[in-house]
């Protein structure tokens, strides 16, 4: 039944080595939403999904995508996917290891028949490194998009309306990207762990059973710059001392509950070595295995930061450009990505590892449109968001045999 | 004996207001060294001070200078004068105004016989905002130029060196700006306070007792830089958390004694809302009353630091970029200062106000080389480094009056 193996895992891993050099900095791999680096690997992935045989094409948010119609032309389409955006100086596999999966796979199914579509994606933006708020194309696609964040600006002021019309896309029609549940079977996603649990468990492979809720905010600091110097100290309202007092204030309430919080970003105004800085702007991250652990530990720093800006006459504003509700993976999605798993040789007599992802994805934004379900392999130290990153051959190797057994085993189990 | 009021107090402050105009930023000023709004303020300044009937050139380190001959030429020089270099987002004062009353006074006087040559000068760094060295260009003249300096690099990564030759100068030769004590009377600075004291007293002008010794670092924190999600606490080497201590314990340290300290700026790397920061680095501007008070405070902040960076498994590094002793301003230029202010309608009936400098100046450069007095204008609510930099126009006429008479005082007492 199984077609032959056309592209290997070091097929696969040079594919993502491929996708390294679009980058917006030549040292360092930074590909970010609506950039020309994001409309090469558009074109780049594009052509990997040709050859494997799926008609090609890029929708309203920007969204590389490729289909192969099942037994039946118009049949709801199983989709496969992942990312093509980076972080800034990225490792070369969070995204798209998945995106170069899910075309493996695709290319391992060619000649079988399927009860239903096969659709692979690359989304534009997941990581939010470009505009602040994450996940603008999955969720372009799952028809939750906001026309507000059109305003969102990137670090050099422009708009994401403006970013789509120098993409070549009408900023009008971002909505038109979005599927309806019932061209939909559901959504598949392989990810590196980015922890450090199946390496621990000396795993290459697990399943996820949820995706953690997830807040982002924006802060701002503001007290006054002045001299220096020439300041007493009863005079100073020092922005990035307020600010400082609440970096350490998000990690200490952070670390004594069960939330990860990170500041991310932080910028000082004026910014030079002999003024009192008289602004400071961080990024708050923020996730729980819950909703609600989520909003009650923001309350908590909210509540905090509040009293230290109070307590040193400093401004405070908060904008909050992110929120993403903890996702449940599908049931029988699970199921199928545990049988796929069972496929390969990784377990001996063990059985399949769930584990709840602390890191968002693309499959959360799915979720609001249809069922998803994620396989996660095992990365070196866990580490993540770095050019550190890196993954085993032999563990792609196994999770191409395990998503491949998974689309089978959702084409078994799957009832119009 | 006095010449004719050529430029009044509102010429002086609109001149500097025409110095606003020159700035890399059209919203804010921003004059930084070696740049080409450095050279159009040199340009603008040479006229002024031909104006002046003064004979101008430009030194090897970049300053603007002009001079005019005392009853023989090639006397000793009484130098006037202060910087044309602002930090970014300035106000329009601290510095200029030093420099258009320099030119101010030499006008007044140009009809009266001096038994010294008098010169002007604008000095092109004072601020250090570029290359994170203070004066630049007053240490080139005081004889006390490091050519390692022209090492350091702008937030461009463009050296000092290459600053130099972009600006026209021949980088090997700026060692021949130095001055030598035998050419030299003395330097007289006018300058704000950039401090509420003179304004707390109601007083218009003060003279300088001596200015503050400084000391400036450049702090890196290195973390790792990891995913914000899938990293557990354990494992997180966060630099910013660990910087932001930092701050937090230096203005706890500082204000806990009788020194100044400032964290003027913090930058993250990468810089990701989503990502751990795996460096910060941060400047930090330290003042005292003494060399010993604040040699004492970096000893117990480089010790505190270090605790802060060891605990959490951060790396620290350390760099010196500027070292100014406590510079005493010399009995009988202070003596010539307070004879001009007492020359003023400021005082009726009081004392005048003698102070010590927290800002540092070029004075305190050129006290290698010659002795220095300063003479410190009201400043309005102390602040400085600020658009909101203010001075009234009641205050920069005292402050021409007073400047002019400590010049007559100078020359009533110098003995060749």
């Amino acid at each position: 039944m199984t077609t032959p193996l056309t592209t290997t895992a070091a097929e696969v891993l040079a594919r993502c080595a491929e996708l390294d050099r679009l980058s917006a900095d030549p040292h360092h791999l930074a590909r970010l939403h609506l950039t020309p680096e994001h409309a090469a690997a558009n074109r780049l992935a594009a052509g990997w999904m040709q050859q494997a045989g799926l008609r090609t094409w890029t929708d309203a948010a920007g969204n590389q995508w490729g289909r192969r119609e099942g037994t039946t032309p118009g049949q709801p389409a199983l989709v496969l996917g992942s990312h093509l955006d980076t972080v800034p100086d990225a490792g070369s596999f969070d995204g798209m290891l998945g995106v170069v999966m899910a075309v493996a796979v695709a290319e391992r199914l060619r000649g079988t028949e399927l009860p239903f579509a096969l659709e692979v994606v690359g989304f534009g933006d997941e990581e939010g490194a470009r505009f602040g708020k994450a996940l603008l194309g999955s969720q372009a696609v799952a028809g939750t998009w906001d026309t507000s964040w059109e305003d969102l600006r990137d670090a050099d002021g422009v708009t994401l309306r403006q970013a789509f019309a120098d993409f070549g896309l009408d900023p009008a029609r971002v909505g038109d990207a979005a599927r309806r549940p019932d061209e939909l079977v559901g959504y598949l996603e392989a990810h590196i762990e980015q922890g450090p649990l199946l390496e621990a468990a000396d795993r290459s492979l697990g399943y996820v059973t949820a995706i953690a809720g997830a807040r982002r905010f924006r802060l701002t600091v503001t007290g006054e710059a002045r001299h220096a110097g020439g300041t007493p100290w009863e005079r100073r309202r020092d922005a990035l001392v307020g600010a400082s007092e609440a970096v350490v204030a998000i990690e200490r309430l952070a670390r004594a509950s069960d939330t990860i919080a990170t500041v991310g970003r932080l910028e000082v105004r004026p910014g030079a070595v002999n003024v009192i800085p008289g602004r400071a702007d961080l990024t708050l991250d923020l996730r729980a295995a819950t909703d609600e652990a989520r909003d009650g530990m923001w309350a908590a720093m909210h509540a905090e930061i509040t009293a230290i800006c109070d307590r040193r006459g400093l401004g405070l504003e908060v904008v909050e450009n992110h929120r993403a509700p903890a996702a449940a993976c599908a049931g029988w999605l699970q199921q199928a990505v545990v049988d796929g798993i069972r496929a390969t040789d990784d377990l001996g007599a063990a059985e399949p590892m769930g584990l709840w992802s602390r890191a968002g994805h693309d499959a959360m934004a799915l979720a609001a449109v249809t069922d998803v379900g994620m396989l996660f392999l095992r990365c070196a130290d866990g580490i993540s968001h770095s050019p550190d990153e890196d993954v085993r051959e032999v563990d792609v190797a196994r999770g191409l045999d395990a998503f491949e057994a998974a689309v089978r085993a959702v084409a078994a189990r799957w009832q119009p």
